[in-house]
Parts: C-alpha cells; sequence; structure tokens
C-alpha cells in the first residue's frame, strides 16, 4: 500500500484553514499515487484546544470540519484527527478519535485509549478513555490505528519516583490479536532537547516486540508555549527507522510499503542547534497565528537580550523587529555600544532612551516615605520597572509585541523584576538555562561575529547599582545551572543534589531561591518549552504552601 | 457510635502543623467520649498539593506523619486522609486515601475511586483510581469510607454540553453490598457561590437513595484561589440534615449515632455576606499561610479599591494595612475626598502622591519617538504603570504585599492595564462581578458608612482622561455582567446569549473583548475563587488561538 505521511503545521480553533491544509494535502496525496495519506492527531482543531472542548459550538465546527474533508476522499482514504462525542451516557463528553475517511464519508472511528495526564498534557480533562479496540481493513490490509500515547505504555520516565508502566491497557496488546499489516500512529509530540532518541526508541521497541511496521506522523509548529518539532518516520517491523521527515517545518512522503526503496533520514544536527531552531519556530508561530508582525524589546548589552533578539530577527525578519537601549547612571559604556553594535549588525530600528531622570523623579516622590531607609532592592526594581514603561509605550503606541529575555536559571531563582524586566508577551529563554544561552550565542555567531563578543564574555550584570555581577547574589552559573536542572528536570532531593558534590547550604539557599519564587513565575509570561520540565502549566506548584 | 467531625485549616506541605493538629484534635474527641473521630481529605498533607505531589521526599514525610498520627490513636479511632504510594507496578504512583487508625496503627486503607479532573480539580494527574471495595467493621458497625466525589457519581452540571454521569463507577452501589451501618464521606470541597444547596442535595440523594446515614466532613480555609467552606454535616437515612457545622471557620462535634438528639443547623445567610466572608477569609489565610502580615493598596476612591481595603482591614487589622493615594491631572477633586475618608474610616495609614510629575517626565523622554501620534491608550497606561511603580516600591520597601483589586467584569474584557492596575499579589475581587461589587459595598456599609456613599453611587471611571467613564467602551455593568456570566459560568454561545435579549453585535463585541484579553489574564495575579467558574487554573484556554 502506498501511504502519504503529512506533517503540518495547524492553528488551534482554525477550523477553516486547518481543513483547507488538508484537503489540499489529500489532493496532493493523490495526485503522487497514495492510498492513504495520514495527519497528526487532533490536527482538525489543532493540539491541545483545552478548554475550548468544553463549547458545544467548537464540537460541532469540528464536526462539520470531518464531514467536509470525508467529502474530499475519493479514490484515496485519509485519516485525520479529532474530537467525537461519546455517545453513551456515561464518562467523559469527547472521545478523542482518529477517523478513517474514505469514500467520500467516515468509514470507521478509532478512539484513543490511553489519555496522558501528566507535566504538560492534560487530557482525561476532557476525553473518555477509549475500551473497544478493532483494525481497519482497506485495500486487502488490516491497519492498526492508534493515537500517540496508545504506544506509550511502557515510558522511560526521567523521574525516579514514577512508573514506567502508567496504564492498565496496552493497546498495541490488544491491537495485535488481529494481526495487523501495520500500524498507524497519529502524534502530537512536543520538542524537548533532553528526550531525543526517547521517542523514537519507543517505536522501535513497539515495531520489533509486534514485529510490524509503523508510520508515526507528528505535528510540527508551536502552538503558544509548545513547539511541536515533527520528525515523522516509517519504522520497518525490524524496528529500522527507513524514512524520516524533516525537523521544524512542514513535510510530507508517500511511503509503498511493497517497495520501501532507499533510507531517508535527515542529518544528525547538534542539541543548541536544534533549541535555536525550536525558539525561532517559538517566536514565528506565536507571532504569525495571532496576527501580529512587530517586535519590541529593551537592548541592554548583555547576552540574554542579544540571543533573543537574534532569534527574533530571524523568526520575524529585521524590518519586524525595533528595540530600545535604556541605560542609567549604572550602565556601563561598553554595554551600551555593544547593544548599539548588536542593534547595528542586526541592521533594526533602535532607540535610546536614559531612564535616569524618570528614576530620579521616581526616587524624589518617594524621598519623604523612605526617609531613614537604606538603598537596596526596592531602587533596583524602580530602574527595572521604568524600563518596563518605556518598553510597554513603545508597545502599545505602535503595536508591537513586547519580547521576554529572563532565562531558566534567572527565572528559577526569581533574579528578576516582576512588572519590570519579567514583562513580555512571550518568554523566549524562559527554558533556556544560562550556560545553554552562552552556547545559544556561540552557535549565533559561528560564522559572523553577529552577537559581540564583549557581550559573551563579560561577566554577567543586572547593572542595577554600582559594579553588580550576578555572582554577588547567585552561584556561578555553570554550578547553579547543576542544581537547577538536577531539582526541576530531575526532581532530585536536596540530600540527592548534595551527593553530586555541591556545598549543602549552597543547594538549600538556591532551592529556596526556587520555591520562594513561585509567585514571580505565576505572573510571567508564557514560556517557549524545550526541555522535559518547563516552567509553567506542566509545572504546578501550590503559591501558598509550607514546604 | 459516637463520631467526632473535625472541620480545620490546613496548611499545604506544612506535615508538622497539620498533624499537631489533627493529633490534638483526636485527644479533643477523646475527652468528649467520641469512639471515633473525623478528618478531612487529604488532611495531612493540605489540598491541593499539586506536583509536591510528584516529590518523593514529601510522600515519605506524609507516611512519616501518618504514622506518627496513628501512634496517637489508643483508645480511640480516626480516619485521615493521605496520599500512599501504588505498590502495583502499573498505574500512578500514588493512591488518594483514607487511613482507617486504631490501635495505634493503620488498621486499614481505602483509595478514592472517582477523580474529579476539571475545574479546579487535576486528581488524575497524580492518583490512580481504586477498583477495590470495602468496609471497616469497628466496634460492630460497618462502616463506608468514602472520598469526596466518589458520592458525586451522579453530577448535575452548569454546562448542558456534560453529562451527569462522568464515571463508569459507582463506589456507592459497590459498597452498598456490604450493607453498611453508615457512610463516612472526607472530603475537600471549596466554596462557590453558584453551587449553593447543590451539595448538600447530592448528600442527600445519596443518604435516601441508599437509606444510610451520611458523615460529610469538609476542611475549612483558603489555599491561594481556593477558599474552603466547611459546613460539614450529618444526614440521617432519611436525607434529613441533622447537624451541621459552621461555615468559613474551624469547628468540630460529636454525633452519638445512638443518641441524635436535637438538630443543629447554621443561620441561614444571603449569598453577598458568604462572598465577604469568604474574600476576608481568603486574604486572611493568603497571608498568614504565607507568614506575611501586612498589605498595601492604590485607593483610587472608586468602588473596586473601596471595597478591597475594607476586606483587607477585616481580614488582617487596620494596623497591617497602609495605602497610597495616587492622583493625576484626570482625578477629579472629589476621588481623593473619598479615598482619604475611607482610609480615616478605616483608620488606615495613607499618603499620597501625585503622579503627574512622573508621568510628565516618560512622556517628555517619549516625546521625540512619538512625534505625530495622536494620544490614547498609551498614556492611560502610562498612567496606571506609574501607580504600580509607587505601589510596588512601598511593597518592597516596607514588606506589604500588593492586593489587586481588578473585579471580575474588567478581569473578563481586559479593562484594565497589564504591569499597571493589574499588579498585585492576590486578585481580591477577580471573581466578582461588578454588580456584586456594589452588593458587597452595600453589604459593609449596613450598619455605618465605612465607604463614602459618593464612591458607590457615581458612575465608574478609570480617571485616566478627561471626564472618562467605564461606559465608553463598555456596556452597562447590568447587561456586561450578565452576557459574561453567562458565557464564562453557562458556557452558553454567543446565538444562545444573544436570544436572552441582547444585541447580538454587543454580545459580539464583549465576547471578542473576552477571548483576546486571555493573555492579560495570564499573567494576572492568582483570583480568590467564589463562583463555579473563576479566571485562572480552573479555566483554561489556549492563547494562541483563532477562535
Amino acid at each position: 500500500m502506498k501511504v502519504a505521511i503529512a506533517q503540518l503545521n495547524y492553528t488551534i480553533g482554525d477550523f477553516e484553514g486547518n481543513s483547507e491544509k488538508i484537503i489540499q494535502h489529500i489532493n496532493k496525496a493523490k495526485t503522487d499515487g497514495a492510498d492513504l495519506v495520514v495527519f497528526s492527531e487532533l490536527s482538525v482543531t489543532g493540539y491541545y484546544p483545552h478548554d475550548l472542548l468544553e463549547k458545544k459550538e467548537f464540537i460541532k465546527k469540528a464536526e462539520d470540519a470531518v464531514l467536509k474533508i470525508a467529502q474530499n476522499c475519493i479514490g484515496i482514504a485519509a485519516i485525520i484527527g479529532a474530537p467525537k462525542i461519546n455517545e453513551s451516557d456515561r464518562g467523559k463528553q469527547l472521545f478523542n478519535s482518529a477517523f478513517f475517511l474514505s469514500d467520500g464519508k467516515i468509514n470507521s472511528i478509532q478512539n484513543k485509549t490511553l489519555l496522558p495526564t501528566y507535566d504538560i498534557f492534560d487530557e482525561y480533562r476532557h476525553f473518555e478513555p477509549n475500551r473497544n479496540f478493532d483494525v481497519v481493513e482497506y485495500k486487502g490490509e488490516k491497519i492498526a490505528i492508534t493515537i500517540c500515547e496508545d504506544l506509550w505504555d511502557e515510558l522511560p520516565t526521567a523521574n525516579e519516583f514514577a512508573k514506567d508502566k502508567l496504564y492498565q491497557t496496552s493497546p498495541m496488546e490488544e491491537l495485535s490479536k488481529f494481526d495487523p499489516d501495520f500500524v498507524v500512529n497519529i502524534s502530537a509530540s512536543p520538542f524537548s532537547y533532553n528526550q531525543e532518541g526517547w521517542r523514537k526508541n519507543v517505536l522501535i521497541n513497539k515495531a520489533k516486540k509486534y514485529n510490524t511496521p509503523i508510520f508515526y506522523i507528528n505535528q510540527i509548529g508551536a502552538q503558544t508555549e509548545l513547539i511541536f518539532d515533527g520528525g515523522s518516520v516509517f519504522i520497518d517491523k525490524n524496528g529500522d527507522i527507513i524514512k524520516e521527515l524533516k525537523y521544524f517545518a512542514e513535510d510530507n512522503l508517500v511511503i509503498d510499503t511493497l517497495n520501501i526503496g532507499e533510507k531517508r533520514l535527515q542529518n544528525k544536527v547538534e542539541t543548541t542547534e536544534k533549541i535555536h531552531d525550536a525558539l525561532v519556530l517559538g517566536i514565528r508561530d506565536y507571532f504569525h497565528k495571532m496576527g501580529f508582525k512587530r517586535a519590541t524589546l529593551g537592548l541592554s548589552g548583555g547576552i540574554d537580550s542579544a540571543v533573543t533578539v537574534v532569534l527574533a530577527v530571524r523568526a520575524l525578519g529585521a524590518e519586524n523587529v525595533r528595540v530600545l537601549l535604556m541605560p542609567s547612571k549604572y550602565s556601563s559604556d561598553h554595554s551600551i555600544e555593544d547593544a548599539r553594535v548588536l542593534a547595528e549588525n542586526l541592521n533594526i530600528q533602535y532607540e535610546i532612551i536614559n531612564i535616569q531622570s524618570v528614576v530620579d523623579k521616581f526616587e524624589n516622590e518617594l524621598a519623604p516615605l523612605f526617609t531613614g531607609t537604606s538603598t537596596g532592592v526596592t531602587e533596583e526594581n524602580i530602574q527595572a520597572r521604568a524600563r518596563g514603561i518605556y518598553v510597554m509605550a513603545i508597545s502599545n503606541k505602535f503595536g508591537h509585541i513586547l519580547l521576554n529575555t529572563t532565562n531558566k536559571s534567572e527565572c528559577a531563582v526569581g533574579y528578576g523584576t516582576l512588572y519590570g524586566d519579567m514583562n513580555g508577551g512571550i518568554a523566549v529563554l524562559g527554558d533556556v538555562y544560562k550556560m545553554e544561552v552562552f552556547r545559544l550565542a556561540r552557535f549565533i555567531n559561528k560564522d559572523v561575529e553577529v552577537i559581540p563578543e564583549n557581550s559573551i564574555v563579560k561577566p554577567p550584570s543586572a547593572e542595577l547599582r554600582p559594579d553588580q555581577k550576578d555572582t554577588d547574589s547567585l552561584p556561578e552559573y555553570k554550578d547553579l545551572d547543576e542544581i537547577l536542572f538536577n531539582y526541576i528536570e530531575q526532581n532530585k532531593s536536596p540530600k540527592e543534589i548534595t551527593a553530586l558534590g555541591f556545598d549543602e547550604n549552597e543547594v538549600h539557599r538556591v532551592l529556596r531561591m526556587v520555591n520562594m519564587n513561585e509567585y514571580k513565575r505565576f505572573q510571567m509570561a508564557p514560556v517557549l518549552r524545550i526541555s522535559s520540565k518547563a516552567f509553567g502549566f506542566g509545572r504546578k506548584m501550590p503559591l501558598v504552601a509550607k514546604y
């Protein structure tokens, strides 16, 4: 059988746009001689619509779209993903379903069995699990249709305090009883740099275990925080990856199961390049899917805003990025110069506003109330917040969306000013530890010095008081990042982290900072997710707690 | 049997404090002659610990606390709630369990079957559902132990697009086979003013259906957004409520099943008074459980900040509340006067800072960039953000936590400035529609005029430009609130809302404002929840979507 994989970028709730794209690819697959074309999980609605799924109107539109798409399946079959109403009088209102379309109609439906409800996944909130299994017979072959997590019944976890087998049922155990010719897995599996290989291994193991080829179809594109990386594959029954589609780009391919042909694999790419590509896609889709064009941010001369602005230019074009340089009396000359050089390297519009006069005015007005107090964090925050006002004024006046430049290390320990430098529509580096920000800068500069060398090599500083350095209040980033990674991504206890060779007091001090700053992260912009545990809706900590 | 109900206020993760409180009440119940004392769901950890449940260390501490509490059950039995590790090699790592303690040890354990995973509930994220049923035999009686949702297998929903029967299993159907003498339901059921009666009806119907008395034990106290109202009850087998514990306060009571005695019911209280009490408790627990004492906010002379400051004074005491009055050139004289009178009525510290000089300075500095543009929202936002800086400066300098005063109507349509008046540690009125804010003001003033009459009767205005009124950009609040309630709480479609008698264009305009402002609410402070659908983690809408 000739099976086409359509790896596409969908917009949540854009039934018209998504359907049109699907129908175009049905027609293309037909032209290419395919018998069947397969799209990814919830392709009709976009993944994941969250509580839009609770709106009757939304589901009605999804149903209409499925029927319209079905009408286009003449002389070709298609598998698409959409929600389906649970007709039983019990259970959740919906199933997360794969629709098998042929002869202009819905031929059969397979519902998702294993509903991931952990980290960023929340599917049991809306969906009832499937309990009935069957294969689809089409052109003399038996197709086992599974939906994403359905193949993930054995799940290696980063956190040792969790089970490998999260579910009571194994859909493949059930489906293998029908002796399928091949498995189709329609998926919506987000990128995370430290789960590389893991996803492929799950598929390889299933192909081997059940001695059955697998078509795995992922989506690409960003949906606010989540970045889907594509990389759809066809794996033969021996567990060999024979075909691999692009990463971070739409792609499609027809595979003839009777005549597999040459291997087609993607070039191996370093982690930092993947993160770079993921973030560029994350910015681009945030803007384009919202109908925004232009971005702004404050350039400090430091490395975080430097990397952010380069990613923004790559995502949106230099003509759509406009920055402010906002020195104070504590800004070093080279900071302004580094920021200026960078803006000119990128050929973007920039203006300089010195914040000192408004900061002085705030301090004068507050002086009668602050008599007898000493200068400190309050005054530092006033500077950061004055900058926040200026850059938001540009945003409001000209319609540029503010990009937040906070990195994951700062964000973790609360080294940032709420309503100041924590402002922004999307946090570009909020899931990127500082050491990785350095690697991104080096990667960006690999051919030409875009980011001034000085921004990369100078000791990081917020420049909110004379001669301030980040290391005045934080450990060296090399150590800080390792402590944080073990706590946040690996869920290790203070004792286990100390055992890695860190000072016990330092570990406790860092973890206390993480715990105490939940309230800041609660009010932060959505964070582009590139790791297995990002700040945001995949990590829910109680704010009011004694722990 | 003599059963004591212990309706207490727990702090999440405070194993020491919670255990101590539980042990005290075990001893008290023993002194009072009880055979059994019952505490609420997850009483040992506090409800709900969210992803703290993913930490091995956290679960270990819970286990230790359960054992310690068990040792205190000599000559009395107790039922407490805590997580328990799932020993099977499959499924989620934990159960949400009720521990029956007697003779100094854990006598038996009943796990929760129905795991609410909708709205603010997220239990399937962490817990495996129970599949085994049994009763506990104690002193010759058979006790059916259920945990909260276990009795909610038939669930009337506000949203017609959802099923009454959300689950495949009915724990009471299973447990009734053992012919129990009575049912215990340990619960953590949050307050919502528009689900009054609903909770009692579920219990009454179960008692009647199974012809069995029910002890229902709720917790009280606020956990960030969620406010638990208590109101534990004993219902006889005829479905009559015989005993009812206090609302919004700790309480305890011994009930002799062989000698029920007089009815003890709470006085009926109007909705507005309940909301008032809920918000005061919400503020108080936010501060006390975090170890904070003092609050600040900006008093504008308007009704939202007026109601907020009164609630804060009632929660924290006048000596712990300090406000800023921050007029601009657009502030009317009476606004400042109204704010001043209110502050003096409340006997709280207040200072006046005119924001005009910093606002002028910002505008001067931006003038070269803004040449040729007309004055508008940008300039209004600068005012709101300048106020934000001043009030945060007070917060940072003196350790007062900023209270946010945004009401639910504003919050819904995005009528507020991000990083300006949307600042704050907790949003006191974020789940209170404007019309209810008026009722709260009237309730506060019922005996003495605390809030100046003028703040209540004048047309609401943000006072960010000359003669501005809220109705310049919004419908009358009476209409706005009804449209919003039907959309947010009732999940009605635009068509259904129009059919209630509203202008179609007006409905579409309002709903578009709601949908377009998800991004503002995403970055907002946690909202004290008093309704069945509050903004916050109980309502998850995708930010990037075309719908």
